[in-house]
């Protein structure tokens, strides 16, 4: 059972899942992190010891968790000092669980599915965990390690886990861009983001029970070409924005003619 | 003050705008909709009477609220046959209040900006409700009329709310594309869309108290190529998510660049 761990990381995922561990009993021993600042920040958070040096990482914690961006987890477990045979994790969504091979006997992943800020407290009862190991006991105890986190938990195995960070980039990252335009377009005209707020929970609410295609609404669906025609024209100082505006629009009215033959 | 309406639709909008006023006390005195079955429908659920006939509307109603689609408010305009003191409104976020000139003496617009769905309540309470009137005294009864629904009622002009209205497509209908896109993706490989939905929900939980520029993470604010290469490849069966997944790439580079200059 895993009781302690040591932090590899102290970025947003990485204090995160501190506080959220921490919270549940399980024991921070180190935190790492390339900037010695980071390190002591997040380990003063969870009363753990903290260093900058990979070959000082404390030798016998139940898992090691690399939560570093996805270009350095190579760098990292090159630079390990590790016994072979503790078990490392690494929290990436299109890393394949195949890097960890040979640099530990036990290995595996786990992924946790949300959008995380240092600043910004998660809960993460209702989070997916997705895990992957090596050796069916270093699964079993991911999941015992997930579920005092979170009521979901799940068998994700590389290729499954690539396909679920592919869609996240866009129901996060490529829609919290669509937040930022919105905001944009306000402000140029000196209105306030905050109009905005309640259409924005409720979309997101919306599709909680409701399947997006059956959710959408606007003039793209309508197919309001003068709507279209206007709102582009009134986008002629921002071109970026005209330009994602025609490309998503034509997108949700290929998608709707998709699903239309889908039903015939 | 405004104790009872006509409501000229029977949509998504017009369904939840007639419950919420209901709620408050006033009256549905009676509902059109070019479709017999769609006016009997909602007028069922306000105690109203029905009718698809623009002539038959009753005469002495204290609002009439134009809810159709942008496309027919003219048609319906053309066919009122109310004495010219009505007050009369419409709901549209992109259409100028002054298509109502010529039609009445007293006009306004009442634009609650947030998403309906029939089958979905609303809660107003927090709805910026967007009014407009011709004459003061018009646009205090729009006002006394929007505080009985939400604690946010805007005077807000034609040319703001087009603005507000384009913003919106950004954040919900272009929104809702992308987590409908993000459900494609996860069908085809079959995996279950109930796990982007937690992230779905903090992503526009997040912006509620952070700006959506700050709130920015992923591959691309990271500008990590290879994540972003490696996507772009995974989608090289569906061409139009990938020519998405560049534009919005590039957009928010170049969003990130705009602000990094701001700074100095």
């Amino acid at each position: 059972m895993i009781q302690n761990i040591v932090l590899i990381g102290a970025g947003n995922l990485a204090t995160q899942l501190a506080l959220a561990l921490v919270e549940k009993g399980i024991q921070v021993k180190q935190v790492y992190s390339r900037k010695l600042e980071s390190a002591s920040e997040l380990a003063g958070k969870v009363n753990a010891r903290f260093t900058n040096d990979l070959s000082q990482l404390v030798p016998e914690a139940d898992l090691y968790i690399i939560a570093v961006k996805d270009s350095a987890i190579q760098e990292v477990l090159e630079n390990l000092k590790l016994d072979e045979s503790c078990l490392i994790v690494h929290t990436a969504g299109s890393i394949p669980m195949s890097v960890l091979e040979g640099f530990s006997n036990n290995y595996g992943v786990f992924y946790p599915l949300q959008t995380f800020s240092k600043s910004r407290k998660i809960d993460f009862a209702d989070i997916p965990i997705c895990i992957e190991a090596n050796h069916p006991s270093n699964l079993l105890n991911l999941e015992k390690l997930g579920e005092k986190l979170s009521g979901s938990v799940n068998q994700i195995n590389s290729e499954e886990r690539k396909t679920l960070h592919l869609a996240a980039v866009f129901a996060n990252n490529f829609v919290n861009h669509f937040y930022a335009v919105g905001a944009e377009i306000l402000h140029d005209k000196k209105l306030d983001f905050d109009l905005l707020k309640p259409l924005i929970r409720e979309t997101a609410e919306k599709i909680q029970t409701m399947h997006p295609f059956d959710a959408q609404t606007g003039p793209a669906k309508r197919d309001d070409q003068a709507i279209m025609q206007a709102q582009l024209k009134m986008l002629h100082n921002q071109p970026e924005f005209q330009k994602i505006y025609s490309f998503a629009t034509e997108s949700i009215f290929q998608l709707q003619q998709k699903h239309k033959h889908d039903l015939f």
